[in-house]
């Protein structure tokens, strides 16, 4: 077999075969592919698609390029929740205790924040001594005891999709649905559970960017999952509305304990019931009314709450930070954002939001940099809230003045403020099962 | 300007701006653009097309990434021809002593031969002394005094062309008319004729596998040429005929002095007339009959076989092998191969001879290889003929048995007997103005 045969197969509009696509992936994770041949494959898979098969066949083949996670160590139904990415998106840290409560076992690998995006395990680690790099026998023997365990990725996960990716990154060959689909069902099939359930956003800063391509995108992968014998549902939801109020590692644990304790963002609290239920709903084959009910009792009898102490316990946190939230990393330094202008909110840009977290020190511009666990932004109106001169818009956190200055630059064009109250933007569009 | 955005451009299946292609030829050529990105544009390109005027942008700024020929030291009319591949084509050898023989300027630079095909310069230095390596000044001054020099490529030219052609070749990106087209024009515009008429083969083994596709190269080839502001003629002809009887270097050369002694070939002669009358035609506007009357003049009255003379004289070749060709270089070792059946040739297939060539010691497989200008084939019997068993197809010469042996072995599978006479095929089929 010759990768060049494979590109002038594709060139030409042909179907890869399961055996051409594995011996592409194979080759180029072992380096016997050039780059540029990579490119020129993946260019023309962009421009004349792959049909379910194919696409199937290249998940599948990523997934096994690495490490496959075994399971079957840990008693029980195991699920994993995965997002396509978002500003301020903290569902997995109210999503894995609501279920965990209800007796999923969810042995939950997460990545670290880059660029505009957090990461879970930035998150966790803004508690003090939560240990995100446990061993894989301590980690399902965790599992196994309190139902819930929340580490950063360990093994080798589908590098073949890393390398691709890397790839299509500078050969813009991204935004293809085969493509994303693909590079994210690899990962999660390589993770091992067997119900997965994803939040696939849309809006301007998603791969998507309206509903009906994330509704394609999530058929995709739903069907993938499902030929990879697992079951499968995912949520659509808007990317353009801020997850809740907080943005930066410490505010977002502070905003899912107060979910956790049955207060905070109205939509956030939905979104998290939704995907809990979700995954109760293919875990047990729950009717998804009882499932939603029981995911909402979790939060009023802080049952959930519990599972999230055990687990910040069990991996050496420090729970008191979450029974008093004050105790959690803080900035000393922050800045007020007021209005010049009556109206409401229009939009908010996530991505800016997300970005200005980044530059008070919330994320990584790169692999490299170091995180400010107390920095971040705490929105105090969101899209339709009314607004005069003088209203706090919101509260940047840093641990320095130039910090806040440079953010505030940015931040403040990611609103909008206009004479009309905007329609209301729905947060989650649908479910596709 | 980056190049992803081109690169993402192209994908969309946009028109590209004369900026844009400059810029990723320029920066390609100064490595400045990574391989993989230029692949991912090229099958881009590949799949969605480039329009006819993106396709003469690319042409002109592959001409100027190197050196510009500028002809204008030589007095008169300047022209070229160009084959895009043969095997046993030996045209050019005949084409520029007839033009020049009749006042047009042949300032020709010729390449060597790799693979199944031959090159004229390599047919040239099986003459005794011959010179193919005289610098710029000398080259025009030559050809003002006797109106024809025959040198190898000499400086820079096109190399953004080499660049790319390198990596099409390897990330299957070469079938395209536009890409053929403009690597074929970008060095013929850089090599400075004013007046350029060009072979254009189809076939089994060439670019254009028929006549239709053939047209369509030529048309487009046809058209940038103009745009660039040189008169242009095209001719298509078939590859599957070997051009004459000799295949080889020495070999080749006796069977052009044949055609200039008016005597050889038919076919042979035949497309060498066409190409010769067509150049004459338009670079003089002479009626096309009248140009093909007078290049006829030039094989019966002598002009055309003195004017070789007076160019393997000046380029210090020994003449007497021209006027006595038993004096070039020939193989001490042959091998007659007959045929086992009664019937009728049906088909030969031009690149299995020219690969036997090579194996006999007549080519490169690779460019550093030497060449045995004595080895090669002469073909007794062609597609249509009648044969017996026992009959001589062909003779082949090399330097040992072995490598007769091991020829041999390959050039019988280059010709198919069969009971029927064939259909007649034609050797020439238009010509594109």
């Amino acid at each position: 077999m010759r990768i060049y045969d494979i590109i002038e197969k594709k060139r030409d509009g042909h179907k890869l075969t399961k055996e051409e696509i594995d011996f592409f992936v194979q080759e180029y994770t072992a380096e016997r592919i050039e780059d540029y041949q990579a490119s020129a494959l993946l260019m023309a898979i962009f421009i004349n698609g792959m049909d379910e098969e194919e696409t199937v066949n290249l998940t599948e083949s990523m997934a096994k390029s690495g490490d496959m996670l075994d399971l079957s160590a840990i008693d029980g139904i195991t699920a994993d929740k995965h997002s396509t990415g978002g500003v301020g998106d903290k569902t997995s840290l109210v999503v894995a205790p609501i279920c965990a409560s209800l007796g999923i076992k969810m042995a939950k690998m997460s990545g670290r924040g880059l660029g505009h995006t957090g990461g879970t395990i930035d998150k966790l680690e803004s508690i003090e001594g939560y240990n995100t790099s446990i061993d894989t026998d301590a980690f399902f023997k965790q599992v196994n005891e309190i139902g819930i365990a929340l580490i950063g990725q360990t093994g080798n996960l589908a590098p073949a999709d890393k390398k691709i990716y890397a790839l299509r990154d500078v050969t813009a060959t991204v935004d293809n649905i085969s493509l994303i689909a693909s590079s994210i069902m690899s990962k999660k099939i390589a993770a091992g559970a067997q119900n997965i359930v994803l939040d696939v956003k849309c809006g301007s800063g998603a791969f998507m960017k309206d509903e009906q391509s994330a509704v394609e995108l999530a058929e995709m992968m739903v069907k993938i999952g499902k030929k990879c014998g697992r079951n499968m549902a995912a949520v659509i939801t808007n990317m353009d509305i801020p997850l809740g109020s907080n943005v930066g590692n410490a505010l977002e644990i502070k905003e899912v304990v107060d979910i956790l304790n049955n207060k905070g963002d109205e939509q956030l609290r939905e979104l998290c019931l939704v995907l809990s239920a979700t995954i109760l709903s293919i875990s047990y084959g729950w009717d998804y009314e009882d499932a939603y009910i029981k995911a909402e009792n979790t939060l009023t009898d802080g049952s959930a709450l519990n599972k999230l102490k055990e687990l910040v316990s069990a991996q050496g946190g420090n729970t008191q930070m979450i029974d008093n939230t004050s105790l959690l990393p803080k900035c000393d330094n922050s800045l007020e954002i007021k209005t010049n202008q009556d109206g409401f909110i229009q939009s908010i840009d996530s991505k800016i939001v997300g970005e200005s977290a980044v530059l008070l020190g919330a994320g990584r511009e790169k692999k490299t940099d170091t995180i400010d666990y107390g920095a971040g932004i705490i929105l105090y109106k969101k899209t339709g809230d009314k607004v005069s001169v003088g209203d706090t818009v919101a509260i940047l956190y840093a641990d320095s003045d130039e910090k806040l200055k440079n953010a505030e630059k940015l931040f403040n064009t990611s609103y909008k403020i206009g004479a009309e109250k905007p329609c209301e933007q729905k947060l989650i569009y649908q479910t596709i099962r």
